[in-house]
C-alpha cells in the first residue's frame, strides 16, 4: 500500500482530515513528566492513544528530538504507530533539501530508520535534490510548497514570470516531480486563497496544512479553499493546541478534547 | 571570538581557503575499516589528523550520520576537532529550514549539542526561519543562495522582478538578515558569473563554495569570481576527492596529498 492510499484509507475510516503534530517541546510538559528520562515518548505515547481515532496522521517533528539527542525515543514512537496503529500514516516533519548523494542518506534516515511513510523536502535545490525521494515507490514526499509563517512571502510570494514563486513549485510538482503519484504539498492555512490557487494548479494532490489553532488559520476557509471535489484531499495539522491543551496528569484526556473539536469543525465545513 | 573571526584567522594562519567536507559513506572506505562499530569516526579522525594543517575549515555533512544512528560519531568528531584544532571552524552541513519555534530547536541541535561554530539553512521559509541561528551571536549563519547541483537552477534561476531569484537571496541576507555580520552565504563553484554576481552584491561576505573535485567546478575561475579584495573571502569546500582519494591503508596519506594540491592550486590563483 502507497502512502497515498494508506492516507485515503484513513480519511475515510477515521471520518477525519485531521493530522496530529508531535511537536514535543519538554519545558511545556505537564509537571509530573518533567525531568523523567524517557519524557518525550511518555507524553507522546498518551497523545498518540488519546487521539489516534480522531486523526488521518501522526506528524513527528524532528527537531525537538535531535536537539536533545532524543532520536531513540523518535523511533521508539514510530514504531509504536507502526504496530498499534497500522492504519495511519506517519510523516516525518523534517524538510531536508540536499544535492543527490546526500538526499539518498536523508531519504534512508526517515524512510529506513524511522520507517516513515512519508516525509517533508524543501524544494529550493530543485529536481535533483527530491529524486532520491522519489526512489522509494510506496513512501510520499511532501514538498514544501507556501508556508504557515510570516517570513514565509520572503521569496514564495516574489513575482517569478508573471506569478508567485509558491505556484511555481505548485506547478514543477505536479507536472514534472509527482511521476508515479507519490507526491503531497505544505500549504498554509494562514492563506486560504493561495491554498486555493494551489487546489487549481494540483488537482487532487494531497495537501499538508499546517497554520490552524496555535498559528491562527481559519478552519472553514481552510477547508472551503482546499477540499478536493470528495471532501477530502487535505492534511489538516494542529500540534501545539492538541498538545499542550492540559497541564495536569489528565493531559491526554485534555488533548482528545481538543483533538475532537478539531476534527469537527473541520467535519461540519466539509 | 565569532564565527567570522575564527574563519578569517585560519585563513591566515594556514594560508589556506580550503574547506574539508566530511560525507562520510560507509560503503566508500578503505576495507579494512570495513564493519567496524567506529568506523566512521576513526576514518574521518584520520582524515581531520592528516588535511587540518591544509584547511580553513572542517565541514560534517550530518545527514551522513544521521542515515546510520552515527549522531553519537558526529558528536566526538565535532569534539575531536574543537579540543586538537581549536583554530579550525566547524561547519555542520544541516540545510535546515523551518518556522521560529522549530528553528529554534535546530539552533539547539547544531550550536548546542554539536558544538558547531557555523550551520547551513535553506532560505525557502523566509526571515523568521533565520532568525533563532541569528540568536546565536557567536555562531555562523550561512545561508544557500545558488547551489552547485544541476536541479539548482529550477527555482534559483527563476526570474522574480527583472533577476534571478538566488540574488534576491543574497540581497536579503546582505542588507536584513546579516545584522550582527553573522552571515555567509552558499554559491556552487559551477557557475563562476554567478559567483561573481553574488560578490558583487554581497562586498566582502563569506561565501561556502562547494562544487570543485568530484563535481568539477574550475578552481582557477571560481577564485577569480569569488575572491575579495584580499584575496580571501570563500571557504571552497571539496568532499569526495579528498575523503576518497585512496583506498588502502594509506587513505590518509593520500587524503592529506589532494589536500594540498587542492589549497596550493586555489592558492595559485589568488
Amino acid at each position: 500500500m502507497t502512502f497515498i492510499e494508506k492516507l485515503s484509507a484513513a480519511w475515510a475510516a477515521h471520518d477525519s482530515l485531521l493530522c496530529v503534530g508531535l511537536d514535543p517541546d519538554i519545558s511545556k510538559f505537564p509537571p509530573h513528566l518533567q525531568g523523567q528520562p524517557d519524557a518525550i515518548f511518555i507524553f507522546c505515547k498518551a497523545i498518540i492513544d488519546a487521539t489516534a481515532d480522531t486523526a488521518c496522521a501522526f506528524k513527528p517533528q524532528i527537531a525537538y528530538f535531535a536537539a536533545i539527542q532524543a532520536e531513540d525515543q523518535l523511533e521508539a514512537l514510530c514504531s509504536y504507530i507502526r504496530v498499534n496503529y497500522p492504519q495511519l500514516p506517519v510523516i516525518l516533519d523534517a524538510k531536508r533539501g540536499d544535492i543527490g548523494a546526500t538526499a539518498a542518506q536523508y531519504a534512508r534516515e526517515a524512510f529506513e530508520r524511522y520507517g516513515a511513510d512519508a516525509v517533508t523536502v524543501n524544494p529550493y535545490m530543485g529536481s535533483d535534490s527530491i529524486a532520491p525521494y522519489l526512489e522509494w515507490p510506496d513512501r510520499g514526499t511532501i514538498v514544501l510548497c507556501r508556508t504557515s509563517n510570516p517570513g514565509g512571502s520572503d521569496l514564495q510570494f516574489l513575482n517569478a514570470n508573471g506569478r508567485p514563486l509558491y505556484q511555481h513549485v505548485a506547478q514543477l510538482v505536479a507536472e514534472k516531480w509527482n511521476t508515479n503519484g507519490q507526491c503531497a504539498l505544505v500549504v498554509g492555512a494562514t492563506f486560504p486563497n493561495e491554498l486555493a490557487a494551489v487546489r487549481t494548479i494540483v488537482g487532487a494532490m494531497p495537501l499538508l496544512v499546517p497554520g490552524i489553532g496555535a498559528q491562527g488559520g481559519d478552519v472553514a476557509a481552510t477547508v472551503a479553499a482546499g477540499k478536493t471535489a470528495d471532501g477530502c484531499g487535505m492534511m489538516i495539522n494542529s500540534s501545539r493546541a492538541i498538545l499542550y491543551a492540559g497541564q495536569g496528569e489528565d493531559f491526554a484526556a485534555a488533548a482528545r478534547t481538543v483533538a475532537l473539536a478539531t476534527r469537527d469543525a473541520i467535519n461540519r465545513c466539509r
